[in-house]
This record gives structure tokens, C-alpha cells and sequence, in this order.
């Protein structure tokens, strides 16, 4: 049975990307809008508890009363939780409770999609494994955050390689102008913000197959970037400013040569490696700086048939709003996407973080334009 | 000569805004957002001197040196200047002497425009007075914050009826699915980020050619929507929390019934009027409420020709961003509109403060989705 | 009728100190804990309005029931009242109308005392006029923050010379170890504070009969006190660094001299001239660095009786805390003094810019260590 | 020999203190002023490896450089360290990688202690070793923070009886008017800010020989004390207001029943403990209440040989300010107590979380007004 095994993949991934932890690192929070691995293993957990198991399996007994306060990350309509700044603050439960809570909510949910649950059911425990899927590059890009900001710069493992990716080619893209469809076709999964097929017109234009690397980024930043207001966003200039900025998170220049904090510890920067960790003032400063422009996300899913992408999560030049047919779902589960609709920008394509089978060319993730935890990068447009 | 009469009228009509003001009104600056009509007075000038006389009128000699850092708002081209929470930390120079200052330039300036200036000259001054007519606007809305601020509830002037507008009618607009052309064209002023005609693909939609009112929106409070998580976008729902909204701004409830500051001083509220001091959150939790939606800003500007607008600034689903073709212009000039173009969502038409002659279908008003204290409003979209 | 003259006069002199004012003076609040003038000139009315007219006299009519919400300072036996943040964002009562106010309320008050009040109520009085006095002084200093931090450095008036006080003598007093006896006695007025009369022992010590100069404490700056953490208490290095602060209040080093502002503007430093404006953490540096300590305040009591003291309030190195038979009264007028008594610091003496008649050896002023803005300054013991 | 017996205990007794813990209650820090029980353990480490072994013990090798900068606490004279907010904002090194350090450090010191020290290092090692009890304190005091704002109140261990101490009489102790000696004599160890023996005149007073109980404090509450202002400090009434305080802390109300959190979890008050967790604002509001006030630390060291005390820090109305012959030591010992002479209040005694042979009548223990995490309690005097 085809959900079976996608559910035990999926949940055995979560745990695998654990295993280089030490104990202490499962229980600290460096930033409010990181999380502690351990909460990661909670919430996830608790997803399917809270969706499935307590509204569709008869006779489920609720594992512990206090989890939906502790592990409820967002939703209103499920009450009341600790604010995600506290989400650091818990020691209890321990780790070894948290996996144990696993185990309980894993028996039961495997033994639930014995028992043929309906398509609608299918389709929740479907949203609750892409919703893990997420969950794991974010205990990715959070642990990266709580060792890559340790003073000692601890490796999370030795040989992992996440940044060195290379752009394949050097050519652009042309895209006619005209009337193209946009959102989410077939029967395969999305998330409910892609839906709502509908169309745009886009002019002519060119769009580069390769991404910025570190060697275009450090040209920028040597051309004096970091200190030319004319190139910047005025809440860009603002952050640049008031936190001191001159560099990519993770980058550090040291007795004049730069580095850059990876998965594996401290080294010297790859040149030839595609760019990470910039935010969209910096991405948008970057285009500007080279008379070019980010692609909308339309021109984005349009080029993306013919285009090498899946290294980076791309910032796009188009703020996170609703497609023109988008409908929210009652609920709970309406609260996934649609509340989240003011003052980010969409980005496309997918990371190295990113777990198989999670992307799709209409996938519109977003941030907040000064976020850059993500490994995210710059692709442009002429 | 025009453009001497245009200059003249609209200096003076700035002035003629600040006749019922006191001398501690001038002064003051209760948020940070809100300028001291003493500063608008003065910046407004510091426009025509900095970019106009000290640029190309030849042996001009600047009036104080220490204008610039006072004076200009946020021009990183023209140099250092006080933050903007510190304008209203300023009792000198006086009113008085800001005044002087006006004269001053205007003496100037009006010498100045004799002497036929070229048209890319003429084009700055152009920019100049529309400059001073969106300060205009912004003076009125500022006094207003601070007058309503005030527990006394002062009217700025007891005749004022700024708020006792009506629809006109009741009907709504069909628009037909095809491509349009949006942006500014013609002969006419406009702002560089209307420039760049380009063409949208809209599907059918119609549209109120009337504005939400008064008793529509205590409809939608006494429905419980401020305590309805689930209308809200997730922002909006934390700044009602946190700042404890119950209702648009100026509004109070005493004695049960509904009263709002206006700048004739506190009233009942005219249930036929139509609604003010709204912000997006709440424009779009309204639509929400209704099963609607907010036009996108093409939408509006293809709608507008038939339609009755001008009373709100009209919040729009669109964000604020470049049009494919924007241009930013080299220098200070290039940093009137573009550097804001992250985290601001469009509005769009005009309001009862507008400056005459201020406003056209093109025009792209913006601000970050929490503001309220300019004259916005709502139009509603199927 | 001595209580008549000496309400008239008190009561001028306010009046008298706002002359040099422009209109705008009167509105601005720099920061939370300088008011405005308008304020002091409103509130100082307010007390005897509030403590006298209103309690005892017959058939008063209170002027207006809103100014106890907009001018109690800190009486919370009389109701709510505006942040003291929100001093200067009311515009409105304006100038005007507050001395329209404080003539009411003084022919109101000239009347009843002409009527023969008891003890108790003149007791009243007095402590409204001394009331009154103190908010002289923090009037002249609220003004001189607010022209002070002004980038245009404006006077208050130009020929203001309070700083200019020398010390008369270079002589030290010996004071022998014994049983004080520490507090106010006699029939005059002082403060709840200072009364109950009690013993203290004290040690043999050796008091300077003069201040610390501008040019000691250049010296202190230039010996590089200002980044030896080793003489400085921990809060005092914590706000040195959070503020980078390098130098007393108001002085600016220009071109490679030490200027300060002064009430007549912006001036060449007087080397010979008392120090003013420094904190108690920058008074406890100094005496540390010069191998000696600030007196306690009940040395300083003792000694004053020999001692030149009245230009500058004097940091002492003694808590401010309850005199072992201190007695709180009851309601709002228990309120004056008692309930400061935790986290600051007892300055002795008085300054250039206490009124006259307004200060005795016991009077117990007294402000947290940080602050700095009164005319304070530094006498060392050994 | 004694001293290396003491280390031994002393060193395995803090480590003792941690068998209770998980792993994770180890790495976290819930608020600033409470350290993760890994930085306890590694700082105090750091004390001995950086004040003796670095300093004089023949070709030690520092363990790892980058200690330096994450276990220095406050001593500016060692350089430069993390932030104390970030103290939980490293996972590494882990808890196991510090037990490595302890036992490194531990052997060096064993086999330097053995080779006869001189009398100076001895003193050095002596102030390490009460700086370590200290610690133990605080380790104890931060672990019940952290469990104790966990939802889940878990227990640190269902057998600790710390708060159910009682008084052991109801008497007061007579104390008569005279000059009284202050301050450390003797041989045995004691902090610098306890000597320079000075004497005080001290009136007669009457002390209680026991504590305030919780069933006193319920009855303060219940009067409505945490609604009263004019009980309150004005700086402990907006610490009640801005931080909704009606309890001391732990304390909750459950189904009209006061509980309160202890190390072994959620219990009902026991009415005759002695109440613990109060601050100074409380200690004082209550003393108010009663018509009495807290001692002085100068009575209170008067009245100890005659008092049963030991369970609480007891508040005292003394600020936190040097003895008159108080002489700080120079370098990074000199930081240890001087320099936190300000905005402190001292409390007296010890509490039941104080380690063994840590105490005596002369010590000054010093908080902020407003802390209340330690083990404090309330005496009375007349």
C-alpha cells in the first residue's frame, strides 16, 4: 500500500536527519523564528495526532493533554499554545519522551491507513507528510542557524556538502511574449495556494539559466555595495544599517580572505559555488547593481519547463498574494497558507535542503523579504 | 505664465491649511509617522531649494546651511539629516521663522521662473508642487492624529465635513476578461512609478461603484470580526492583539453608541457615510467577512474611467512594486518613490484631503498594510 | 500678610523664567523625563487647585474636570492620568489658555487666603509653594535638555551665566568622629523626608570645601577614564558602552577642543568653572580615580554648617532610603516623596538654578544614578 | 591536608546538585538573569583554570582557548565574552565535553594544591571554592526557574522538601540603643565587601525571631495589597501593573486554591512554611502593611547571634554600597563585588538552597529590587 510506505519513508527521514545531533542541541532555541529540533519532532508528530488520529480513528485516546498547548505551532482554530518564542524554553519533554510520542502516534497511524481511510482522510494524512517534508529542511536550516551562530563553529557532520553546487550551464532562457496559464494541473498534490489555474500576459524576456555564484556576489560586495544606498531597498538600507550588514549570513572574512560557516564547519569560501543565504533587499540590490531584475513569479514557473533549478529557493520579484480564484478552506487546515498573505515575496524552485519528491514548478514558498536562514539564491532577468 | 500662477496657488494653499492651527500646533509630533506641521511647512520649501536654486540658479547663496540636516526627509543623495522620530523634538527654528524661510524661496523661486527655465528644470519644479500637494495631504492627516490623539478632542475647525461623504449610487460595474493597458500615458504629470505602459491579461470581474460604509463596517464589529481569527491575515490578528483593535481608528464607543473623532471634533457617527481610517488588515478581513475581495490595483485602474471614486484612498490587493519597464532616475530624484517598493501594499484613487488636481487614474498611493491614519477606504470585488 | 506676598511672588518668578520662551518652547518633550513648560506652568496650578481650592474651599468650582487627567504627575490618590511620555503630545490647552488657567486659580487662591486658613491648610500651601520652587528649576533644566539637544544649539537666552560659579577656596575641613545627630529641625519648612531627628555615628574624615572643575575632570578624560572599565561601577559601564558616552552632558569636542552648550549657547569650556552634568556613576569614577570617595549624606550634613555649598547639587555616596522615624502621611500628599525611596542616589546641597529660599543642609534631593541632566556635581572626602 | 579535601567536596557536591537533571535541562537559559546548569558547571571550572592554574601553576596548557570567551562571566580584567542572554544559545560544548573539562581542570588542581601553594594562591583557591558555592546556589535556584515556567511544572526530584520550613518560635528579640562594631573579624574567610569593621550608632529596636509565613502573605493578598498603591514603592506599583503581578512567584490559584511550584512539582501551599520568593517591592509593601518595616543590615547583624535564621535571604533596608574602609582589590579579583555597589539591595542570612559552611552573620548577599527567583523571606522590625 502506496501511503504505508510513503508515511514510514517520510517519518523514518525526519529522525535520520537527527542523527549527527548531540542531545543538548535538540532543546535550544538561538532565535525566535528558529526551532528547536525537538520541537520539529513534536509538532510534526502532533499534526497527525491532532488532524487524523483525534478527528477520524475511533476510540484514539489523546497521548498527552498538554501537547497540543506545547506543540500547536499556529493554529487558531485548534487553541490556545506557547508564544514560538518560549518554544526554547521547554527542557520537558525530554527528547527521549518526544521520540516516544512518535513511536505512539506512528503505531496508531500506521494501523489507521490499514483500515482504508476515505480520499478526504488520503488526502490530510497527504498535506501532514508535505507538511513533514517542510519541517525537515527547516530543522535543517535551524540547526545550521544554532551552530553556525556557536562561536565555535561546530560541524554538524564533516562530509556534508550542501553548498557546493555548481550551475551545469551558462546560457539564458527567451520566453515569447503572451498568454500563459499559471497555478497547479493534475491530480498530484499541492498545497492550496497553487490552485486556481488561471492566466497572465508576460512580455518578451530573457532569463539566465545559472544562478549568482560566490565569485559574482564578492565582486558585488568589493564594488562597495554594502555601502551604496542608491542600490538598496529603503527598508534594505534600514536592516543593512541598523544590524550591520556587509556580507551573506555565514560569511566571514578572516585575515582577508572569506569564509563561510557550512553544514561542515568553517571554510573558505567555493567561488565557483552557486551563492546562499541572501535575503531579498540583497537579492534585489544584486539585480540592480547588475542593470538586471528578479523574475516575476509567472515569468519564473513559465521558464521553469527548459530550466536547471532545485539548488536554491529563488527570490522572485511578486509579493505572496492569493491567485485570483483562491479558496481557503475552512478551518484549520485553511490556516496552512492563505493567513500568511501580506509583506513577503515568493520564492521558486527548491533547495539542496529540500527533500525529494517536495518540489514542483508551481510551489510558492515565501518569506519575509529580510529573512535569509533559507538557502536561498538569485537567478535573473533581463 | 502657467507654471508662475501653478506655483504661487499652490504654496499658498499650503499655508491656507494651517489657518486654524495654534502656535503649539505647529510644533508637535505625537508619532513617528506624523510630522510636526512646522517640518511639512519647512520641508516642502527645502524641495525647491535643494533641487531647484541650488542646482541651477545661478549665484544663489543658501538660506542656512542647516536646513539640509533638518529639512530633508529621506535623501540619502543630499546628506546626513535628523531621524524622523526627532522632527518634533525641534522648537527652533520657529514657525515664524519657517515661515521667513518660505518667503524667502519663494521670492526666489518666483524670480526664477521668469527667467524661462528649460523643461527638464520645469519638470523638477512640476515634481516640487506635486510634492507639496501630497504634503498637504499629509498635514491634514497629521494634524488629525494629533488633535484626535489629544483627550480633549479639539476640532481643528468646527466646520469641516470632510467625513460626511455619501455613494452616489448603488449598482456595480461588469468588466469583460481580455488585455489592458495599464499605466500612464499622455502629456500629464505623473510619477516615475506609473511610467513603463504595459499590458495585463484581467479576467471578468465586477466591481461596486460604491464604497463600504459606516453602518456596513459596524455590521461586520458587531458580527464579532475582531475577535474572529479566522478573517484575519495572521499579521493583522497579532496587531489587533497586541494593540487591542476593536474598531478603525478615531472610533469610540461611549454610552453604547458609536462616536469618531473628525477634525470638526468628536460626533456620532453618520451611518451613511462612508468609511475612513481603516487599514488593510481590516479592508481585508472586511472583504473576507462579505465573501468578497479587494480589486487588484489593474483591476481599479481599468474599472476607473466608469466609476465614481476620489472620496477614499482605496486599499488593493496588489503590492507595491516596479512595473516591468520602471526606470529609476539617477540621483535624489530616483529615491521619491522606487527604494519603497518592499512591504507596502497599493491604494488607489484619492481622497477628501487629496489636493485638487492631485489625483488621476494612474496615480499609485502606498503604505504598509498596518497603516490607518490617511483617509483610506474599501471597494469590493467579485 | 506674609503668605500672600510669598504666594505672589513664588508664582511670578514661574512665570518670570519663561520669558526668554518662543511659543513653540512650550509644547516640545524631548524625552520622557523633561516636560514640557506648558506642563510645569499647568501643573503647578493644578496642585494648588487640587490640594487646596478643591478640598477647602467652599463653593469652588473646579475650572476644568479634564486637567486632572492631563496634569496630575504622579498622585495616584487622584486618579488617572496621561503617560508621562504623552506630556508634550498634547497641543492643546495651549499656552494661553494654561495662563488663563493659573490666573483663575491664583485669584481664587489670593482670595481664600485672605479669609485666615488654618495651620494645616497653610502648611498646604507651603508645600505648594516649594512644590512650585522645585518645578522652577526642573523648568530651567527640562528647557535647557530640550535647546541643548538641538542641532542648531539655540540660547535660551544670552546672557545666562550659571555656569560660570568658582570655587572661593581650595580648603579641606576636618570633621571629628562622634554622634551626629542628622535631620530637620526647628520651625521651618522641609519635607516629610527629612524630619525624624536620629543619631548616626561617624568616623574622623576630611571634606574638600570646593567642587570638582572642568579642567580636574578634562584631565580624567584624558588619562582615558572613559575606557577603564576598572573604575567604574557595572551599571555605569553598561551605559558608558550601550550609549557611548566619552564626556559630561552638553559637551561637544570641536575641532580638538572641549565646548559644552550652556544656556546662553553653544561656548568655549570655563576650565576654571564647576563641574555640572555628570551622573552619579561618572561622580564615583572620578573619585575613585583621584584615590577618593563621595561623602555619605550624613557627612555631608555635618560638615555643611562650615562648608561653601549651593552651586551644584552634590552627589553623595548614600541611598536614598526612609530616616529610621520617617511617618508617610496618608492620601496624595504621602505620596510627594516616600514611595521614590528605592534605587536612588541622595544629592545634597542645591544649584545654580535653585530658587532662592529653597534650600537647606538637610534637603534630600534625590535621582537615579544615571541621570545627569540637573546642574550635579562632584565633592570628595578623604 | 584540609584544603585539598575541601576542593574535592566542594567540587563533587556541585555536581551532585545535577543528578536529577536531564540532558537537556542542562543547555537551556529561559531568561537572562538564569544560566544553563552547563554553564555553571564550566564557568566555575573556568574560575580555577584561569585565577590559579594559568596564573601560577608551572607549563599549564590552557584546555581550549575559545573557553575564555564563553565561561568568563563579568570579569572585564579577562577580556572579552559572550553576552549573558546567549548563554543558552550554545548546544556545544556539550554537557559531557564539560564534565571532560571539570575532570581536566580538577586533576591539574589537585596535583598544583599538592605541591604547597603559597598562602596568597591558597586565599585564591579559598575565594574559588565559595565562588563555586556560590554557584551551587544559584545552579539550584535557575534549575527551579526553568521547571518551574514549564507548562508541565515537572519535578526536578519528588523529594525535595526545601520550602517546608517552619519557624521555630514566636519571639521577638530586644536590641538597645548604642555604638555597635560592623563587619568581618577573624580569621576565616569572608568576601572584601564584609570588611573594614567600622562602627554604627544603632537605636533600640525590637526584631521578630521568625519569618513571615505563608499564611501571612494570603492574608496581605487577600486584603487586596496587590491592589493598594499606596502600600507599594512607586517603582514596585509599575512593576505590578506593566508585569500583572498579584503573587509571589510560583504562586497560581487553582480552582480557588493557592498552589505554588516547588522542586518536587505542583503542590497546595502549606500554610505555616515560611514564605519564599518575594521581592523587595513585597518584602517592603508587606512591612507597610503591618504597620512595621524590614531591619537594616546593620540591626539585623546586631540581632543574628541572638536569631534563628538560615532559611531565607531576608531583604533588608539597606542599599548595597561599600563599608566605609571598603578597598577593592586590583585586576579581575577587584570586580568580583565592588563594582555592583549600585541599585542593590542587601539581603542577609542564607537560605535553605545555600550549601553548607556558606554562610555567616556577617555576609552581604545584594539582588536588584525587583528579583525574587532566589530563596528570600521577610523578617519584621518595630
Amino acid at each position: 500500500m502506496e501511503i504505508l510506505e510513503k508515511y514510514k519513508s517520510i517519518r523514518l527521514q525526519t529522525i535520520a536527519f537527527c542523527k549527527h545531533l548531540q542531545p543538548e542541541d535538540y532543546a535550544i532555541q538561538v532565535v525566535s523564528f528558529a526551532s528547536p529540533a525537538k520541537w520539529h519532532l513534536a509538532h510534526t508528530t502532533w499534526f497527525f495526532e491532532t488532524f487524523i488520529l483525534k478527528n477520524y480513528s475511533e476510540n484514539y485516546t489523546e497521548y498527552d493533554p498538554n501537547f497540543n498547548f506545547l506543540f500547536n505551532s499556529y493554529y487558531n482554530n485548534v487553541g490556545d499554545r506557547i508564544l514560538q518564542t518560549n518554544r526554547g524554553n521547554m527542557s520537558r519533554p525530554s527528547t527521549d519522551h518526544i521520540f516516544a510520542y512518535r513511536e505512539f502516534v506512528d503505531e496508531k497511524m500506521l494501523d489507521f491507513l490499514k483500515n482504508n481511510p476515505t480520499q478526504d482522510v488520503l488526502d490530510l494524512v497527504l498535506l501532514g507528510l508535505n507538511h513533514e517534508q517542510q519541517h525537515q529542511e527547516l530543522l535543517i536550516t535551524d540547526v545550521k542557524y544554532m551552530l553556525g551562530h556557536n562561536p565555535l563553529f561546530p560541524a554538524y557532520h564533516k562530509d556534508v556538502y550542501l553548498l557546493k553546487d555548481r550551475n551545469q550551464l551558462q546560457e539564458t532562457i527567451q520566453i515569447k511574449e503572451g498568454i500563459y496559464e499559471i497555478g497547479h494541473q493534475g491530480d498530484g498534490f499541492c498545497y492550496d495556494n497553487e490552485l486556481g489555474v488561471h492566466k497572465v500576459f508576460i512580455a518578451d524576456f530573457e532569463i539566465n539559466n545559472f544562478l549568482v555564484t560566490n565569485e559574482d556576489y564578492i565582486e558585488f560586495i568589493e564594488a562597495g555595495a554594502y555601502t551604496d544606498f542608491n542600490l538598496w531597498l529603503d527598508e534594505g538600507w534600514s536592516w543593512i544599517n541598523s544590524q550591520q550588514i556587509n556580507s551573506p549570513m555565514y560569511w566571514h572574512k578572516i585575515d582577508g580572505e572569506w569564509h563561510y560557516y557550512t553544514l561542515s564547519g568553517l571554510q573558505k569560501i567555493d567561488k565557483n559555488a552557486i551563492l546562499s543565504h541572501i535575503n531579498y533587499y540583497e537579492a534585489n540590490a544584486f539585480a540592480v547593481w547588475k542593470g538586471m531584475r528578479l523574475p516575476t513569479e509567472f515569468e519564473w514557473e513559465i521558464a521553469a519547463q527548459q530550466m536547471d533549478w532545485g539548488k536554491r529557493w529563488e527570490w522572485t520579484n511578486s509579493a505572496y498574494l492569493a491567485y485570483p480564484n483562491f479558496v481557503k478552506e475552512n478551518g484549520a487546515v485553511g490556516e496552512y497558507n492563505g493567513k500568511f498573505m501580506s509583506n513577503k515575496m515568493v520564492l521558486r524552485g527548491a533547495s539542496v535542503a529540500t527533500s525529494k519528491n517536495h518540489s514542483r514548478t508551481t510551489y510558492r514558498n515565501f518569506f519575509h523579504p529580510s529573512e535569509r536562514w533559507q538557502f536561498t539564491g538569485i537567478r535573473l532577468v533581463k
